[in-house]
């Protein structure tokens, strides 16, 4: 399991921010120009472009130029691999959940034959 | 979609670090007290204890005191909530390149018959 990913610190801190969850969640549906990124917000330009680099520096999101606009989209493996790292442990903490229950119920089925 | 929930800065935030991550990961497994869990650590407990505060700060873990240890547990609701974060939008990619992917087939289709 990639506890010590650096590349993982990168992501997982970039999303502790909302609004660059925010343009996580915008470019889900597709690529779009920064202008276009940038309109929802309340913010000063300078300050989002922060936030886009975050974002492109920790690999959640790559741009391009293209004539006079910077196109924004998402990369999916860093997506991919915070995503996979939250449903494995998920997965393992369901799986206990579920062993406990077996195991408390197998118990109380000894319990009630034992009265 | 709760983008502006400060909850969620907190969880990403405590996620961001390999040591809290593994301590996470050590906790799905069940509860442990201070002690053995920081074994594994190469880290004098000090430090050791910032990060379970962190960790208990945003709601990701709990603590109590048992005779003359600390029990820590994972807290299901506060993980959970990240988790449905990302999967949601994992979600919403997967079924936009599934779309995408349904619009090429029909373009490319369209383009044979006009041969």
């Amino acid at each position: 399991m990639p506890y010590h990913s650096a590349p993982l610190d990168l992501a997982f801190h970039a999303l502790s921010d909302p609004t660059r969850r925010a343009v996580v969640s915008r470019l889900v549906e597709g690529e779009l120009p920064v202008s276009a990124l940038a309109e929802p917000f309340n913010m000063a330009l300078p300050s989002f472009a922060q936030h886009l680099k975050v974002l492109e520096d920790c690999g959640l999101i790559a741009s391009e130029k293209r004539g006079r606009s910077r196109w924004c989209r998402l990369v999916q493996p860093r997506f991919e691999e915070a995503a996979d790292w939250m449903e494995a442990e998920r997965r393992r903490w369901t799986q206990r959940l579920d062993r406990l229950e077996v195991y408390l119920d197998n118990k109380e089925m000894g319990d009630d034959r034992q009265e």
